[in-house]
């Protein structure tokens, strides 16, 4: 069987946002499983000393006109949360405390909060934002915000993102075809073409 | 009649050499002129705060990979220079010294420095090397490096960047079509369809 696909994406990230619309279909269409995995972007630009593109003068104005062009590209709504940069922590957190006994459950939190923040506009980040989203998802609420502040899912989420870090994921969305890295919702393009060829 | 297309781009920059040399056709195929404008990101990336992605950890590797598997998606060959990044000065200083008299010549030039370096991996970014390629399409090499030398030619340089950035461009490669911003060459899609459609 073919190998799954990775997908990365920050909740702070509009591109990773878009990208995560639409990973799904693009696995389908290629009969490959997806492994879908939220990252922290602020530990990893530590690391590689990148600065977030929304902060950076001049940078930051085109990145917001270019997302939102990207957005209207493929008819997606998008919102500009007043907020933003925002955390992905407790998303992160809810998706990593859900994964091992229901991923369903887990992808189905998390993009529901994406599309809250993306979408909406509205605050969807904080840990009771979250376990509150999970309520509307027929989850436990209360469960999953007591698992969301335990030491385990804690651990589980600082894993998750070393994985990430150490196959060389440093922005959002970051896909991975059989060893091939593809960094940008731009690349959904060659990523496609990367499955249907084998490579070039 | 349609405006030009403003292209910019930066010597040291691989995406922009690859942008390049696709540049002209996409220009033709819409029946639009082009304004082919070098730039200096050294002095836009000290006010935008930006790090040369090369030099950056992990994503530096990443963009290696990325900028061969873009080379080979269009069948352009690429070399990777030992000294990278490079300074564009005396390419961009050549470049403006004949632009007035000369765009063709002008563009000739800088194609040629361009190519050398990035596809033969030669240093071609001394003023020297420069004013050699000079005489390798006829122009008189002694002129130019005079004129590369002259205050009149470093200001048009200066003032070359400054007007890119009051543009707004802030990376290589980076097209302005119809006032419409996009910047790098995965965009070239983008701004086909913009072209085609008078945008979205």
């Amino acid at each position: 069987m073919a190998a799954r696909i990775e997908f990365f994406c920050e909740f702070a990230s509009p591109y990773g946002y878009l990208a995560a619309t639409r990973i799904d279909a693009l696995a389908a269409r290629h009969g490959r499983a997806l492994a879908f995995r939220p990252v922290l972007l602020g530990p990893i630009f530590r690391r590689t000393g990148a600065i977030p593109l929304v902060e950076m003068p001049i940078k930051g104005d085109y990145v917001a006109r270019d997302v939102a062009r990207a957005a209207r590209a493929i008819g997606e709504p998008l919102g500009w949360p007043a907020g933003q940069p925002t955390t992905g922590l407790y998303a992160a957190r809810g998706f990593y405390a859900l994964l091992p006994d229901d991923p369903a459950a887990a992808r189905a939190l998390y993009m529901a909060c994406y599309r809250r923040y993306w979408v909406e506009a509205i605050e969807s980040a904080s840990a009771g934002a979250v376990a509150e989203m999970a309520e509307t998802l027929e989850l436990d609420g209360a469960k999953l915000l007591a698992a969301m502040g335990s030491d385990a899912v804690k651990q589980r989420v600082r894993d998750a993102n070393d994985a990430a870090l150490a196959k060389g994921v440093f922005g959002s969305p970051f896909v991975i075809v059989d060893g091939e890295p593809f960094w940008g919702f731009d690349r959904f393009g060659e990523v496609e073409r990367w499955l249907e060829t084998g490579g070039w």
